[in-house]
């Protein structure tokens, strides 16, 4: 048991990896066996409920390493606006290092399975609220009031999605740089634009 | 050749749905054709080049669709934010008149193909620079500077691309609500939140 169990993790590692680069229907079983290492018959032994669990699993992986980053960015001291900042640097430099390839790891299996697919849409769900979340944190910690904070951080959320595929699709880490600034501008209610 | 013309607008039509719906790999010439009424014969004699060749047409025809809804918008005498709200409005009203099954026309397709595909990408620029252009240009009426305008277009673009994908993962138009709302509010400068 011991010895099978140790390739779940590669499995749903693999599986972000491809479904973040190609999608979820273009990836199949083998490229996922193949890319992990894993023996055939054990995705069925931790994913009994096939190629779509693991998707699901896949997605609250992503959704884990997001909420990761942005705690580690947001252990720092400046605002908001300074948390956005550092957080669309490090996608840009992501994106701009893997050439463009890497894009969100969870929103083309999303929209390739939501709604339909209402396992993978709770899972995405829950990635985003408690991406939101600490966001929200960090703007009530500015000062903002817990309604305020929470719309202002479903905006830079949205923005920052949104950014993050334009930059994929113009192989630029301008639309994130462009969109974390002017959101910066906006929450720090400073003028940053000359920096 | 006239009769056999008369199919290709059609063949377009059909994958537009059929990408938006369930994306460009899990969408088969067979659904297209299905969809679409016209004869398989004739998907290679419009698109010689094969299913990505209907992947660059598809995008090209939902940005045209985009673009034509936020000229008409645009139509109108409000300002930029003004235009935001009411193009938020709309998306958030299809989308749930669709039972959130329709998600943005181009987006799945750019994911699963861009970068690797330059035409898909290519053509995904295209459509998202024109679309920024209609928002650049009232807001530059607005009283913005260029490039002032230019960068809000942008971050204005990326945040109602993301709110669509997360209000479609929601199951509601709340985020889409939420973004234009905002951006409305730092656009036009008066506080509109209490509506």
């Amino acid at each position: 048991m011991a010895r099978r169990q140790k390739h779940r993790q590669p499995v749903i590692d693999a599986s972000v990896t491809l479904f973040r680069r190609r999608g979820y229907a273009a990836t199949g079983l083998n490229d996922i066996v193949e890319a992990s290492g894993a023996p055939k018959g054990s995705l069925y032994h931790y994913f009994p409920g096939g190629k779509a669990s693991i998707a699901v699993a896949a997605v609250e992986e992503a959704g884990r390493r997001v909420c990761e980053t942005l705690r580690e960015l947001a252990g720092g001291k400046g605002s908001a606006g300074t948390l956005i900042r550092a957080h669309a640097e490090l996608l840009a430099r992501w994106m701009a290092s893997s050439g463009f390839k890497d894009g969100c790891p969870i929103t083309t299996v999303l929209l390739e399975l939501a709604p339909a697919n209402r396992a993978v849409a709770e899972a995405g769900r829950k990635a985003y609220a408690d991406r939101l979340a600490i966001l929200r944190d960090r703007l009530v910690a500015d000062g903002h009031s817990e309604d305020r904070a929470q719309r202002l951080a479903s905006l830079c959320t949205s923005a920052l999605q949104g950014a993050l595929i334009e930059s994929r699709v113009q192989r630029s880490g301008k639309p994130l740089e462009i969109a974390a600034q002017e959101l910066a501008t906006m929450l720090d209610g400073i003028d940053i634009r000359g920096i």
